[in-house]
């Protein structure tokens, strides 16, 4: 019965739930899933904040819906949303809507499980046993041995990292705390992911004892000035205790050079973190793995399949080379939960490495993923999109108008410039920079507002607005990159 | 063509994928939301890990399958995963697969939306705001002013609370880390969460520097020991700067006296935090919410609509009483995302008050919910759970052989010990407490390999191990509560 109002009840009944369920999933497939990924389609119907809450009924208020009008609100969530699967969305590190792992994820949902103890979710434990170590293995870690967590998100994996480095530095701190301990310093790159600074100030550690190191003109680590500044810390009497370096950085798309980070820091005994958050799914192609070269020497990795591999969000991990110190930097031995006297083997009761209580299963979407098409399939799929950022950078590399910040990107992150014909020819004039740099908010402001493609810009290092296009999802082909470009030029031409 | 290996590409397409999509959601509906949660069915099909894997396929391996092997894989995976939605999963805090939040987080999946930005994520950005101010103005804040976040958990929720208190503590902290700092001291009681302590250390606090204050015989909090608590940090030295109250403890369900620690912060000038993950969804509930009596005085609150509210997994937030603080104690304008130069106003790119960067979109599930059965049908929720436990502990109280651990629970949880036939009128022999310990282990592992129930069990307190079900499913009834307590009699009477 449509238009009656639901009932509270927390539990599915086929009489009263199967119609709205399977009515529900056809709004889905054929808006979402579907439409929501068609070409011929909007990636979104922009509407400024006010607007979008005159259009959508934000409010709750106390009398139940009818499912009638539930259908109505669910059309309304998908048609204000941004669809992300859209291969015109090239805005972020993520993208796509895998079917593989949305039918995971749909999976995970109707379990609604919480990874902490076998009783509980013995079939994702496992699950997540296998994911992890084939991962290590990947990785190039002896035998795929270590150890291994999902995370909700690479920027707490990266502090899941710094918390095992300190630990390992001086166990002390999980019991005493930083207070009375030496300074603890780390070092990244200054186009690292800002999560590295942000989680080692939720850790206590503080901004200031990030210490940043140069990058290169291609935007990868400098490793005299890293030996430099580890000299600096230590002469300030602080503890160095870590370097994370960064395989796939979030804007450039730059590879530090892990190799002889590593050197350094078996010199120095410092923990070797490599955030390949983003650049990991590089890994499972032989063709492009070389740039991760060295990675096999690091402590740990964090490594992000909703990222290159599009896993739905999220789904992040970090990997170690070490048994052990997951769990002896961060357990409790909360009674209550992970109780010694079980009746089956307790060390599948892995909650207990992790900081969070209740967890989702995030293993099983990309696991199934996996399953669908194979590590042959995630090499052609990774193969295929580094194809595609390779076409888009010749299309625009000696087309008027297109410029590269970075002449030779090394992954698939491709940063431009798109300079409109009144600004041609003009660099040496004085204002140009600042003209230059309004150009692309306004291509973005055009391109949101007509809901034709996303892509996003930034400014960095002194350079005015550039965009940084990101190509993750192996649907699109050469036709799309030809799109992608023309479709800037014709938001862009008159400016 | 179901028996054609899969393509890798990751984008969906009708002729390739539709069948497949629906093929996959007939057997989620069938197998796992309706007879997963049918009481004729069993809740879970015990396997020992070795047995599983024998059962299940976990390797992954380079060749693609076809979608007739996915679906089997499927089913599996629902065959020997827990039903958490069962009526008779009264094992955790959580349980229950709400159809309407199931609704919710498969469109959530549909549309893989990351909640950083508004561009990106513009319907649940707006959705966000509604649900934490109401949720906020039934917390008690004024008008509903303030700020929140949801988090992945509670525990992470917690987190947040540490970070927010010590940063208002000591602005400082967020650049030079606790290092140069007084040692910084939290008080939570000794029947709290663990995350707290876990979060603290976390955070570069210590577990050492978490003081855990007594509770009473019924769990709560003892505030004249708090106060001794922290006279002595002040004598050592130390730099109180908060207090984590539980309303709604995880073994008991205890509530601490908010008031009179309300009464104690304002005297010390301490940050008030309340824990109210497990007990908050009483709030909604005119008849209950007097538990939670004080919480207005709260400066955080976390709250999980996932526990009590049966939101599916994950939907827990921090709620603040103050606003900006969560922006100044985390924010480190990363400029590629949160760029200052757009054409729609920034305030609602709200991402830089998390620590994670990408970021499900959590609300929708309950916002879901809520737009179904009203507050109206949230108030129904939870009064028939509580008159559920009720009924239960009235049914156990003074029936033979069962024995409560708090004779009048404050909550849904009740805690009890099962004594059988061959320890009844034996309690002051030498061995007793030693029997009883080992009765709901052999009890809890009779029921796990019939699949009968799942009740969990732990030891506390000095106590030997006690039986503590957990009730959050309003669609169980009266019978059901008398069935539950029958089936532990079949189990154990025996023992
Ligand atoms: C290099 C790098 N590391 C870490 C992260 C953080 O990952 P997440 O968004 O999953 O927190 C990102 C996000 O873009 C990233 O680019
Ligand atoms: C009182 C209390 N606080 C916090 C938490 C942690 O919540 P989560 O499991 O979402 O991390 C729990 C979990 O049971 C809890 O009982």
């Amino acid at each position: 019965p449509v238009s009656k109002p639901v009932s509270f009840e927390s539990l599915p009944n086929r009489r009263l739930h199967e119609e709205f369920l399977r009515s529900s999933v056809d709004v889905l497939l054929q808006e979402a899933v579907f439409e929501g990924t068609n070409r011929k389609n909007r990636v979104l119907q922009w509407r400024e904040p006010e607007e979008l809450r005159r259009l959508m009924d934000f409010g709750v208020r106390s009398a139940p819906s009818t499912h009638e009008e539930l259908l109505e609100v669910l059309k309304k969530v998908v048609t204000y949303s941004v669809k992300t699967g859209h291969p015109y969305f090239v805005n972020q590190l993520f993208s796509a809507v895998d079917p593989y792992g949305l039918v995971a994820q749909w999976a995970t949902d109707a379990l609604n499980p919480s990874v902490y103890t076998y009783e509980v979710s013995p079939v994702f434990v496992l699950m997540e046993e296998v994911v992890l170590r084939e991962m290590r293995a990947i990785v190039g870690f002896e035998g795929g041995k270590g150890d291994g967590i999902f995370c909700p998100g690479g920027s707490i994996a990266n502090g899941y990292a710094i918390s095992c480095a300190r630990y390992r530095f001086m166990p002390d701190i999980k019991k005493k705390g930083l207070h009375s301990l030496p300074r603890l310093v780390l070092f990244t790159s200054e186009d690292a992911h800002y999560s590295i600074k942000k989680l080692a100030s939720f850790q206590g550690i503080g901004t200031d004892n990030v210490y940043l190191i140069r990058t290169d003109a291609r935007g990868r680590m400098d490793v005299s000035h890293l030996v430099e500044e580890i000299e600096r810390s230590l002469r300030e009497g602080a503890a160095p205790f870590m370097v994370s370096a960064t395989a796939g950085t979030t804007v450039i798309g730059a590879f530090d050079p892990i190799e002889k980070i590593a050197d350094v820091c078996q010199k120095y005994k410092l923990w070797l973190h490599v955030d390949a958050a983003w650049g990991g799914g590089a890994l499972v192609s032989a063709k492009h793995r070389h740039l991760l070269k060295g990675i096999e020497r690091a402590d740990s990795v964090t490594w992000n399949p909703h990222k290159l591999l599009t896993a739905p969000q999220q789904c992040s991990t970090l990997l170690l080379r070490h048994e052990g110190v997951l769990a002896e930097a961060h357990s409790t031995n909360a009674a209550y939960l992970f109780q010694k006297d079980k009746f089956y083997d307790t060390k599948y009761d892995t909650g207990d490495k992790h900081i969070q209580c209740g967890r989702r299963a995030d293993v099983l979407k990309f696991w199934f993923m996996w399953k669908a098409k194979g590590t042959s399939g995630l090499e052609k799929h990774v193969d295929k999109v580094f194809e595609n950022a390779r076409f888009f950078t010749d299309c625009i590399k000696n087309r008027e108008g297109f410029e590269m910040v970075i002449a030779e990107p090394e992954y698939t992150n491709i940063c431009f410039w798109y300079v409109p014909k009144s600004l041609r020819g003009r660099k040496d004039e004085a204002d140009y920079k600042d003209k230059l740099h309004k150009v692309a908010p306004r291509i973005k402001e055009r391109m949101m507002k007509e809901g034709s493609m996303m892509v996003t810009y930034q400014a960095q290092k002194g350079h005015p607005n550039f965009f940084r296009i990101v190509f993750q999802n192996s649907g699109l082909d050469k036709a799309d990159m030809v799109h992608l470009v023309e479709e800037i030029e014709r938001l862009g031409s008159d400016l």
